[in-house]
């Protein structure tokens, strides 16, 4: 049976190398292999977060590393500004709110960007805030925000910038140290293409003085336990071991292609998705999208959850339907990660033929209008194995 | 190049089927698919759990589990018995101790295993004590505890019994219902087989009413949210999908073979292992020994450190060190998940050949006395693969 054609934002599919690696014999962690090996994972990972600072490592999904930045960075009664927008931002909100932060919203509509103008606004009126939380890809809404630009207000104080870069990193340009970004979030099954259980979370010297401060309780997210381990190169508790192995297979994919590349290529695969849903006649609802997901609007008289079922029924490409109060109204396409242009091409077909049969009628040809924007990449097209 | 033999107390080896599993393409786990198989390894986890309670699946290493238990079931102030041991029973105590919460220990040397009574004691000397936290097996020393003991004393009071069965599950025996453990801890990378990256965890009802009024902050490991998702046999956050998918196939072996055989099949493997070191004239040093890890004393005027580097570089057997202060002081031979009679011999051939090497002279044949062992019992040490 052939695979399902994964177009959703995470799990992404996964490369043959990825998989081999997955399916070795375990090797014990405690050992010299396994320590160097890690070294050289956090050393990638620094590669793809474009960033000098430590890259700590944890065994759990992305809101693992979401909640070691909140309870690291703050402690029970201190303010901090929460960028909406989408479920995930949302999410940093739950989790501020479940450890005792004072949350100051920054509200944004389902779709838009936030404007750092309105983050300046809530830094003068919260002066003490200590950190902003912030999303790169909204994944509920295929918006990414504007970082560098965030990151250049929220520079301006001693708030420290905080952001959800689940989805983003490898997707969207995510320039930590040059723009200034204090601490960046990442889980493995996105453009990392892992499957999920590994999370990341880059740390800025500014933001480490704050960890050495917060008074949150924390242990297994504790911060100070990874980097007292990683000066051994190791991590506190039994990290997952198939997945780091394979972790640095992915990494190599992503060396030998070229961190520019990867992301060119992945913007390349966006802007084919875009042109060929709006082809199609189809808006895209998010104003400022991401390259790592195409967010787009399910046309009146046509049911959004039947039409991505029959999109998996009769062609077994998978894309995601909305999310909480978004359920039916989109549908997410995703292109990070080990997507090449033949799956774009398959999803738009499909997805062509599913809307007909859900009572919609495509305005125009959506596959050859990504053809097109193939056909003038070609180079960017191209993807190493 | 052939696979190291790993007699290591986790990660521990993978059966053909798990690593088969762990290679597959990755399948979307918001999916009817996916939900079908979650709901059928939930089942198989409360099967070898020996419960009809909920056992919660968390994308963590074991200490991620651990940590579910303290923060769900306890607040701030509240009082907890810790029964110490070994370097994981401290584990619990530095747990309760990062939550706040008042650490009643109940001191047990090393190498020795605890005296209900002494935890009769510690409950009648503090009756609002609300946990007791204890160890199946205690890794670090090979210890196996009484936990059918511990469980009659702690059901006396209104006091839960917590148990990391991390390395002691499907290796020494564990009658959650039967026996009254509210609570019950597991990882991944032990009995069950697998890479480590999942953590497990059951609850009774009475530990649930403790988890419905527990003040202590949390999301990330919220039994609360794990058990709402539940419903829906989905978890909160994004389980390390491929991990699970692996973990049916785990379980597939373990029902194929039947629970009890899996257990009889490992106290075999810690017969055979503790024949063969006695036979070498090496002491035990567990009182108690685990059917899971046999921890051996190494043997003066032998350096343990160079012992178990000798045995890894001229045999690729890895047994594990002593921890912390019982470092070069004790090794430890593992033989939990799918170690087989061949494994064992290995390693005691390994074993006898480095300690010759290190300037010990081995009292006996421990490689015929393990077989010995092996010869008068065919049928447990049948391996179904």
């Amino acid at each position: 049976m052939k695979d399902d054609i994964l177009l959703t934002p995470g799990p992404t599919p996964l490369p043959p190398q990825v998989r081999e690696a997955l399916g070795r014999q375990i090797i014990h962690h405690r050992t010299s292999q396994y320590r160097a090996l890690f070294k050289r994972v956090v050393q990638g990972l620094q590669g793809i977060f474009q960033t000098t600072t430590p890259v700590f490592c944890l065994t759990s999904s992305g809101t693992g590393a979401m909640e070691a930045a909140v309870v690291n960075l703050l402690s029970p009664g201190d303010e901090a500004i929460v960028v909406l927008g989408g479920k995930f931002a949302e999410r940093w909100q739950q989790l501020c709110k479940a450890y005792g932060i004072t949350v100051v919203p920054v509200p944004v509509a389902y779709g838009d960007a936030a404007d750092p103008q309105q983050v300046a606004q809530a830094l003068r009126a919260h002066p003490k805030a200590k950190a902003v939380f912030a999303t790169l890809c909204e994944t509920s809404t295929g918006v990414v925000h504007d970082l560098r630009g965030l990151a250049a207000i929220t520079r301006e104080g001693p708030a420290v910038l905080v952001v959800d870069a689940i989805s983003g990193l490898l997707a969207d340009a995510c320039k930590t140290d040059e723009w200034g970004v204090d601490v960046v979030v990442t889980g493995s099954q996105k453009g990392l293409m892992l499957p999920p259980g590994l999370a990341f979370i880059s740390v800025s010297d500014r933001a480490w003085t704050l960890v050495e401060q917060a008074k949150t309780p924390r242990f297994y997210t504790d911060l100070r336990l990874y980097k007292k381990s990683m000066t051994d190169d190791d991590t506190p508790f039994t990290s997952a071991v198939s997945l780091v192995i394979a972790l640095e297979e992915a990494l190599k994919r992503v060396q030998q292609d070229g961190l520019s590349h990867v992301l060119e290529r992945c913007a390349l695969m966006a802007q084919a998705t875009r042109a060929g849903v709006s082809a199609m006649g189809l808006p895209l609802f998010a104003k400022r999208p991401s390259n790592g997901v195409t967010a787009v609007t399910v046309p009146t008289g046509v049911d959004g959850k039947q039409l991505i079922k029959v999109m998996y029924d009769t062609s077994r490409v998978m894309v995601a339907g909305g999310q909480g109060e978004m359920a039916g109204k989109i549908f997410r396409f995703a292109h990070m990660g080990y997507i090449g242009a033949s799956d774009i091409l398959a999803g738009l077909t499909a997805l062509e033929s599913a809307l007909r049969a859900c009572g919609g009628a495509p305005a125009g040809d959506g596959v050859a209008a990504a053809k097109a924007v193939f056909s003038q990449a070609p180079e960017a097209v191209a993807q190493k194995v």
